[in-house]
């Protein structure tokens, strides 16, 4: 691997040539079906990979915090959605922003809009959050009323402008497989639009979907009819995903080279220097076992295909514990580096902040 | 709060006098002892925060990568232990780390200790990493001949000084409770010494024992025959701790103020700004529920004890979902804080990397 020698501490191995087909694999995908891509840039969190999905056409893009949006708006990009309830401790902020950059805001209580709006001199888009079935926030796509004093609040408000409804189907991460996947993807657009006919006569404006997950996004063959979508591990994938079939292995564009420090033959286990300050704590249930990633030699260029029977079975703070089969066991010595494929990528980026390509250049992500 | 009006993001709340007093207490029961205090500062990775240890006499420490040995090198600590196996592709730095600092090293095969020594050109203690039953690293204690021939690889070196025995009974982390805590602690040193009677005849110098982990010390009446300790959460504790019994609620010192940006009344769930890139996806097993952390309401002077029944259910990368007891529910608004006893401090740490105390002032953590 020609970037073994820069490897000291667990690095983030980014194959960007991978990164850039599977933006460009959705670009083209948004582009045929006349969508409109505003991937989430939560997954890569820099402005050198963001400048990637420019040269595939997209010019409006999505954070979940406001210091992303600060981050990303510094880097040029002029069109940002903040897909996280507004916090209303940051408004100032918010303020400030929306004064550079056209903004979308997301709420799910009138008393939020009003606060907002209250915030605000210039002006910024709004997006009602709806929860399609995931259960985590937004209001239930199956009770318009609930929705009904937003929109009397958006009305009145003089600095929001109501853009749509805004969902994220992120229990598509938990399908069985990609039938599952797609039949949730589908679902939450059904569900959208019932949503958007009972409230469109209350709007001021045509209320637009925006939507989509990565599994969705990524199986579903018609993305249907929702204005935008919003997918942002594709750029990468992992584990996860690769477990509801929403890649393939070949298309995991980052894994995570991890120092071997002691290896236990009895056990065939080695321990490298990775662990969950590092690869995070989030986990991938494959069969009966659950791992925090796949294991992989390092190739020629990048890595291998990872290992029949080899995951990382427990991590702490700095150790990572990987199993590996006899064969496999065999080929490492204290001081190799492995690869980690991880569960999931987002939260290895947010630990790691920075990437080495494979013909070793060092990228950043944001502080 | 005195500091509600600086805090818009997740942010670490630290009370300096419930750690000031953890160090106190922890310093006092070595120094009784007669053990010395070697504190892992991987937990709070910050030199102010270390300073509070030098106040009680402490002036060698753990830590648990070279990046953090160089970090508190250059805050001054001379003597650091990085009881971590040695990372060979580190080698160069820990060469020039151990020509500014006495420096301690771990390793568990003769090819490490002959690689070391090989890249020292000054010279470094050398640990020998003693499974005691973990099962995560480290040389079976039961099995002596393992360790031949790292002491003879240790005699032939030129750089390295062989100082003893290290272990970390980290699976006092998982015990049911205080009894067994205490049983586990005394088992590890109990194995240590039997280890340490099969091996003194081949070693050149006294080995000495370096154990301890926070539940075992905080616990265990007495420390045993080591010679030195080397917990480290116990500076803040956490619910981890707190449940196995290492330490009551009100010695807990850290937690994480979360503003509130979504209401869910029909489940009395709070959605925080507060998710797995602040609090990690570290757990805690309460009783017949696995969670993220407790939860308390903001008080006069830090927080309040938490709220019976409230914890953090699910985390995703910004959001934090909890739930609440309806009197407790009905007290939160949008925009207010909640604070979240996590389930791990060291990982929270690690994420947020820096302090807000409860006077104001913010405390910076290594980057």
């Amino acid at each position: 691997m020609k970037t073994d020698a820069l490897i000291e501490q667990p690095t983030l191995l980014l194959d960007a040539d991978r990164a850039r087909a599977n933006i460009r694999r959705m670009a083209e995908k948004a582009r045929r079906q006349g969508v409109r891509l505003r991937p989430h840039f939560k997954t890569h969190q820099s402005a050198e990979i963001g400048a990637w999905f420019r040269e595939e056409g997209v010019d409006r893009i999505t954070v979940s915090s406001v210091s992303m949006a600060e981050y990303f708006a510094a880097a040029g990009w002029q069109d940002i959605t903040i897909a996280f309830p507004a916090n209303l401790r940051e408004r100032e902020r918010i303020r400030r922003l929306s004064q550079s950059v056209r903004l979308g805001l997301l709420a799910e209580s009138a008393e939020t809009i009003q606060a907002l709006d209250g915030a605000l001199d210039g002006e910024a888009g709004l997006w009602l959050k709806v929860d399609v079935g995931t259960g985590r926030t937004g209001l239930p796509w199956d009770r318009p009323e609930t929705f009904r004093p937003l929109l009397a609040e958006a009305r009145r408000a003089k600095h929001l402008r109501l853009r749509g409804l805004l969902a994220h189907a992120g229990h598509t991460y938990h399908a069985a497989g990609p039938d599952e996947v797609v039949a949730l993807y589908r679902q939450s657009v059904q569900r959208m639009q019932a949503l958007r006919d009972a409230l469109q006569p209350e709007a001021d404006a045509e209320l637009l979907l925006s939507a989509g997950d990565t599994p969705g996004c990524s199986l579903s063959p018609e993305l249907g009819q929702v204005e935008e979508i919003r997918p942002g591990n594709f750029v990468f994938y992992d584990v996860q995903q690769m477990r509801a079939g929403a890649c393939t292995v070949d298309q995991i564009a980052a894994a995570v080279a991890c120092p071997v420090v002691a290896l236990h033959p009895e056990r065939r286990e080695a321990v490298v220097y990775g662990g969950a300050v590092h690869l995070s704590k989030d986990t991938v249930r494959l069969g009966e076992r659950t791992v925090f990633g796949l294991v992989a030699f390092p190739g020629e260029k990048g890595w291998e295909l990872p290992v029949e029977g080899g995951c990382v079975t427990r991590v702490s703070q700095e150790h990572g514990i990987i199993e590996l089969p006899a064969a496999a066991f065999e080929r490492v010595r204290v001081g190799d580096l492995l690869c980690v494929l991880p569960a999931h990528i987002c939260l290895v980026v947010s630990n790691l902040r920075r990437y080495l390509t494979l013909d070793g250049q060092w990228i950043e992500a944001m502080g």
